[in-house]
């Protein structure tokens, strides 16, 4: 790191970063996710300072390669890497090679060969950027594959409820809505069991991967009685654009049954913490005044996420190769 | 300001600039107009010299979230906030998190959580950019809001009206065409009048307000008359996608009776000069001879526009919160 | 160039560069020519760095214009200009004020009115960079006009080549395809036959521009023959996206004919290398094999096509005017 890094250098005794890329939750270490949170406690500070930005990545180049549409993630990346002074590039797939028919390992290895250091990628395929950090020898993280992980997001979910909680260990969970599709529980389940934390799933029978238990999950199809003795509800949003099933009768019902109101708070801790990954369907997974209530740390989750990203790309960028 | 400010400090005696937002001209007083117009000076030196960079901005964040496609003024947004060295991140509305239902002020809210000092939005909603200012604790500069106003428009033109004719006290100015329907049109009568321009508008009785009069200004149906005894000719951009009604009977018949040509120009004063907002309708608005000639002052504006967006950003990103 | 240039300077004794604008390959000398590739050795080492930045064009600004859709050559294009540390603009065609009727030249001239230093353009029609170029003041570096010419894209395989095979005196070269509508065809041969290269096309009669021998080339239907004794094989991308006539029956029977496979390439010379612009499509001009077997050079093309561009916006933008 040298006098490269203008943060804090992370605690020594943490294991060293020894990985190109990150491409999910499932296959980092109690150390590893560690060490990403204390990165990123010390890139909070930076965003909040008068001058937001550090030289730790000044000359190197980050790729935004998104196969799916998310300004909002997008953005995040885009911030945390220019926060870091890295040089930024974003490719789209409309108008890009790919619309010419050409694959991703050949898009990826131009990329690549542009001395590109790491290529965030997202794509509607489960696998993609496993795929990807197998074929090239550039970073890869994975900014969402499909319906398997979304590691980011999960480790922004973790560390703004160790940011409220103080730990994980003994912290209970529950993930609501629909698990089945949703790449964002599947990152938390593995990074939240890794820490120690106790992990409920609730939402629609339909909707509720056969089998969870096996993650060490524990699984309530009713919603008044999942949120009584939680330390966080972290409510899943309804992807109307993944569901081509008819997983569940109308918005409607799905609101009634499972969306959180002030009503639903009241059975509640009173220090319970509401999460959402964003954005919102007001009036559907969330009722208005609990979106913007004091139990809410919504807008919290978006701020840590630059600075979980920036720890994601300043460790997997300066590794060794 | 102190080391930050690389560009000569704007006279003392100006007041200090308090506001988070530019949102209009008509809040604004005479001396906040001068003060915009004072440092926009220095700052047009800036985008002469060999390095056109200051580090006024470095380590500050600036979004640009337009919800109507403006390469123009977009751009011009970016070259300022990039020359004043801050970071700058571009959102546009497909793909983005409104196109999936979030709600204006959500996205707001999370574009501020990512510490983003600065939104430059365009909407199609008049109102819309007051209703984000009170929204959130980040500036909000409004780059046009549907039919209500479009400061930095109104900002650079009076700033090139007083480049060349010295002053705006007396100076006899006509805007021509579209006054119904444009956001331009008000900023600039708003701005001309506190400045003790004397304003006309001129076009078909279709496209002229009502009452307008009561905002100060003249009314003349017949360009011919119009033109004659004024110092500023300033023509309105004919926005057929703004026209859904029919407000007059042919773009022809338009032309014939508004356009400007070099015919028209004999009738006005000699040192007249030739305004447009662009991009023009050459043939329409304007005949090609008049937009080219000598008492064009169209390419000013442009190269003026990138100096008063330069003094927005910097007045309201480094204002005291 | 003094302290601005973080590079070695070129050799003293090569011409000054004298233009503002890189139009094509067939309005340079072949001193000019030397000139770029030389440049652009410093730069490609620039890119090998720790830290790949230089400050050679800070305060500096470049606009990509893009009025076909390219991701790949726009973000070379972006990359190089970053790496000089230029402040960089995408234009891009859609939402832009030419789709709202505005001319070429208004738009260029808006441009150019914000301070730019240099316009990089891609754009349907050839002959349409020279026309920016003598309209405005600032640069004007061609990405590609119409059939006409793509000059960066015939300096970069040029300088592949020679890094390769040492010179281009007397290097055997065959560019095999569509010759009619390619302009990386057409800037290849002027390149090549400049720096004394011999030059052979091959492809199918419909697609090989009658009387193409007056440029100094050697024609060939038959791949066969024409694979002996080369010393290189530059293979053009079939773009469907321009073929609106019938120039051969089907994708299948010009892969059987025209493709170059792992067979094929057992005719040519062991040391023969395969180039393609990209993106590939596999199978079709090329068999998988051959594109990521030990002849293939593809990847280099991509790396070089930075250093390239690097050297041509420092040798344009700093050009005295």
């Amino acid at each position: 790191m040298s006098e490269r890094a203008a943060v804090e250098s992370p605690d020594k005794k943490t294991a060293q970063w020894t990985r190109k890329d990150l491409l999910s939750l499932e296959e980092l270490t109690r150390e590893e996710i560690e060490h990403i949170l204390v990165t990123a406690e010390s890139f909070k500070e930076v965003s909040a300072r008068e001058v937001k930005k550090v030289p730790a990545l000044r000359g190197k180049t980050i790729a935004n390669l998104f196969f799916e549409p998310s300004t909002r993630t997008r953005t995040s990346f885009e911030l945390a890497a220019k926060r870091l002074s890295a040089d930024l590039v974003n490719f789209s797939s409309s108008g890009s090679s790919t619309s010419k028919g050409e694959t991703l390992r050949d898009t990826a290895k131009n990329i690549e060969a542009m001395n590109v250091d790491t290529i965030v990628m997202r794509h509607s395929s489960s696998g993609s950027a496993e795929y990807l950090a197998r074929s090239i020898r550039a970073g890869v993280v994975n900014a969402g594959d499909g319906i398997h992980e979304h590691p980011t997001q999960g480790l922004l979910d973790i560390f703004t409820i160790r940011e409220r909680k103080g730990t994980l260990a003994g912290v209970r969970v529950c993930l609501v809505g629909d698990i089945l599709h949703s790449r964002v529980a599947r990152s938390n389940i593995w990074g939240l069991k890794k820490l120690g934390a106790h992990v409920t799933v609730c939402g629609p029978p339909t909707l509720i991967p056969p089998h969870i238990e096996k993650l060490g999950v524990e699984v309530c199809y009713d919603l008044n009685k999942a949120v009584e003795s939680q330390d966080v509800l972290n409510i899943l949003r309804i992807q109307l654009e993944r569901q081509k099933g008819a997983f569940f009768p109308s918005i409607r019902e799905y609101a009634a049954e499972y969306g959180i109101t002030r009503d639903q708070l009241r059975r509640a801790k009173p220090d319970v913490i509401v999460m959402h990954p964003g954005p919102i369907n007001r009036g559907v997974e969330l009722s208005s005044d609990v979106a913007d209530g004091p139990n809410s740390v919504i807008l919290d989750q978006v701020t840590n996420g630059v600075a979980v990203r920036m720890a994601v790309l300043y460790l997997t960028t300066l590794v060794e190769r």
